[in-house]
């Protein structure tokens, strides 16, 4: 039994303790390993990429280039069960993001003076998708349903060779690209995978920003080439996923436990929280998650993750809130008798699940809201992946001579303030001409 | 003169080149120095301010709060006509920004099967004004404008002191902060005062997100906390300003020159260059650049940015597109006979200005555009700034037992396809409630 954390008990600084993440190892052997792995990618392209993937993947071979051949033959073991799950994901993902659909902004500030504010996709993005011990066709589904509905010109897909050929990519995959309508699949992963699609090869054009999640190498290299102007920009900073389970007594502590247990599997690195009023829940729940976890195949990973894992007793509801506030979980979790009402109050949370019959399982693959989100307290400042994160906004603006006549002066006189001259003399020569036609 | 390229006849990889940008001088001095001074912001707070400010700015003593009662003596000094223009720029960008506000999205997907976006201002916001030759009101409004519009909390400015004493602050700063209700004023500038918002002090409590431009200390101090999580997100990265116009022979060429030396004279790093179909145009413009440029204040300033400024001559109009969306610019201005059409063929310019009424100083300072934008070929990807840069936008699902039957089954057939029992376990264990309650 992991102990309770009694939070009204502690100082200001304990409770800060209480909530604080694991420092992420900043190692600097993983940070010129990935350079060097990215030096090599940017000087020898694909001769690189087939290096690495004899050297880490243990290929004698890899084409790179997933061939649409291969694909249909992968395409044709999929099972008929996991096909309509995956199609039934995406109808919900793509409702959802498809209510995101940005719309163009006209307005005139003055009289002849118009400005716009437009939305375009960016052109070309390169999506992760980890492989290992299993396939992830929900992170295609969520990253590849705001791409295609962004209308990228080029949605590329990386994912790491299969085994025991390179072409072996798990047919869930395979048809969740296909929905999505991805063409463009390369089988190569890890830091040399990101190199690739932020800089180029002979074989894989370099795209403008990456997305998805990955193993360190691949967040390592994801951050370095986002530091570089010549490189790709990236979705957002990665951390170890969380969830932070708000309960109060009439919370069922077999769903909770579940929950908690959902987030313990995802690996060793997990956050898993436990805030309620209650402290006969936190003891079912308790009893219920060792009582789960016996049950489990994952079992060692989810044991590793909920060995650090806090249970806080609160002295009501409101500090319960509070505690959660402070944290700014990336999963929150809200199983009361008031659910409605805390829903509002919570000001950093990244997705929100609300009520009994709704795991944390349902927005990772179905509900429709996109599982990318921000971890290790991001989400207090950066948004949850969504159809935006695919487009890039600029402005237009036009002015008539009316317009013109009409804040011109202005222009001149904050110009004048800020001692630009020849901004204030591009107004003044065009006012000039405008009282020459007058005149 | 510069020399005009003439670009039919390059080679690729010359064409390339003539739209090559300076490479960023990436100085392990300037980032080591920068380290440092967060370093001992970090460790000695308000003292390291003070020492800072009498080291770096010479000034004996700095109370680093502007206080209300000096904001209001600054405040008396204020010219009526600087005032007047303050305000008509405030009502433009205001208009323009409200337009932005964001609405919150719900979509039933399933039956039983709800999931929301929403937008919430993010709390504490750092804008950072650089002081120096000029104050920069036109900074401020383009950043506390959108920041009161989205209700952030803590709307913080920092500016580096004043002459001879800490507080003199313009005016023209202190206005455009009193319309857009700040009142948080602190006097300092540089990498220590990036710092301080980033980490926070006992004088000034930590932000969650930096704005704002600087030189290569504050631009390099806001790199190095945004690469921090216990720091700060920042807007965008930075570079050097640009601007690119594209004219024909229809175009003023007394005007177009006044556009090209308005971006010239913001600093010798700036870009500077003019692509056009017609030799006449180009010629014109040169002489009258060098007409104009003997009669600016800044003259050796723009001098310096113009000696590594490019003319470009193209075989047609579509070439000159190309070009401009090949260099993807900061500031776009447009000269033509066909100035609508070829608006919709730009695919990358971060802001563009339509007509001989359009100049750049127009965005600068009063049409309502953000002049906050992304540089260096960033706006193929990054966004203008806008409203939605003060904004986090999260999630919130919620199914009901409906719900949980309809998708549920199919979670489960992906959570099994991905190998995470415990999140096909969490729905097992309430569809089983669910039947259980049927039954
Ligand atoms: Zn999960
Ligand atoms: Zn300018």
């Amino acid at each position: 039994m992991t102990s309770v954390i009694n939070w009204a008990s502690l100082s200001a600084a304990q409770q800060q303790a209480a909530l604080a993440r694991p420092a992420l190892a900043d190692s600097a052997s993983l940070s010129s390993q990935v350079a060097e792995i990215i030096r090599s990618v940017r000087a020898n392209g694909d001769a690189a990429l087939r290096a690495y993937s004899r050297q880490f993947d243990g290929l004698d071979s890899n084409p790179l280039v997933l061939s649409a051949a291969v694909k249909q033959a992968q395409l044709a073991k999929l099972l008929p069960e996991r096909k309509a799950a995956i199609e039934l994901a995406y109808d919900n993902i793509r409702k959802f993001h498809a209510a995101q659909l940005p719309c163009d902004i006209e307005v005139e500030t003055s009289i002849g003076v118009s400005c716009q504010l437009k939305s375009r996709a960016i052109a070309a993005v390169g999506l992760y998708i980890p492989g290992g011990s299993a396939p992830l066709p929900s992170t295609v589904l969520m990253l590849g349903v705001p791409a295609q509905l962004a209308g990228c010109e080029r949605i590329v897909l990386v994912t790491p060779p299969g085994k025991p050929q390179a072409c072996d990519i798990a047919p869930e995959i395979l048809y969740a690209a296909e929905l999505c309508g991805i063409n463009e699949i390369y089988t190569i992963g890890g830091a040399q995978a990101i190199a690739a699609l932020a800089y180029g090869t002979d074989s894989i054009a370099k795209v403008d920003k990456i997305f998805g999640p990955g193993n360190r190498y691949v967040t390592e290299a994801k951050q370095q080439v986002s530091q570089d102007a010549q490189g790709a920009q990236i979705d957002m900073p990665a951390g170890p996923s969380e969830v932070l389970v708000l309960a109060d007594s009439s919370a069922n502590a077999a769903f909770v436990a579940a929950d908690l247990l959902s987030q313990a599997e995802h690996g060793p690195d997990s956050q898993v929280i436990l805030v309620s009023d209650s402290s006969n829940l936190i003891d079912a729940v308790q009893a219920e998650v060792n009582r789960q976890l016996a049950l489990l195949p994952r079992k060692d990973i989810a044991a590793a993750a909920l060995s650090h894992s806090r249970y806080i007793l609160t002295a009501d509801l409101a500090q319960a809130v509070a505690v959660t506030n402070a944290y700014a979980p990336e999963h929150l979790i809200v199983q009361t008798a008031c659910d409605d009402e805390l829903v509002e109050q919570f000001n950093s949370a990244a997705s929100i699940f609300v009520g009994k019959w709704t795991p944390e399982s349902a927005g990772d693959y179905a509900s429709g809201t996109n599982h990318v989100l921000p971890t290790y307290g991001y989400s207090k400042t950066v948004s949850s992946l969504s159809l935006a994160d695919f487009y890039r906004r600029f402005t237009v603006q036009k002015l008539s001579a009316q317009g013109m006549r009409n804040i011109g002066p202005a222009i001149v006189t904050l110009a004048q303030a800020e001692s630009l001259d020849a901004h204030a003399n591009a107004v003044r020569l065009r006012l000039a001409e405008l009282n020459s036609i007058k005149g």
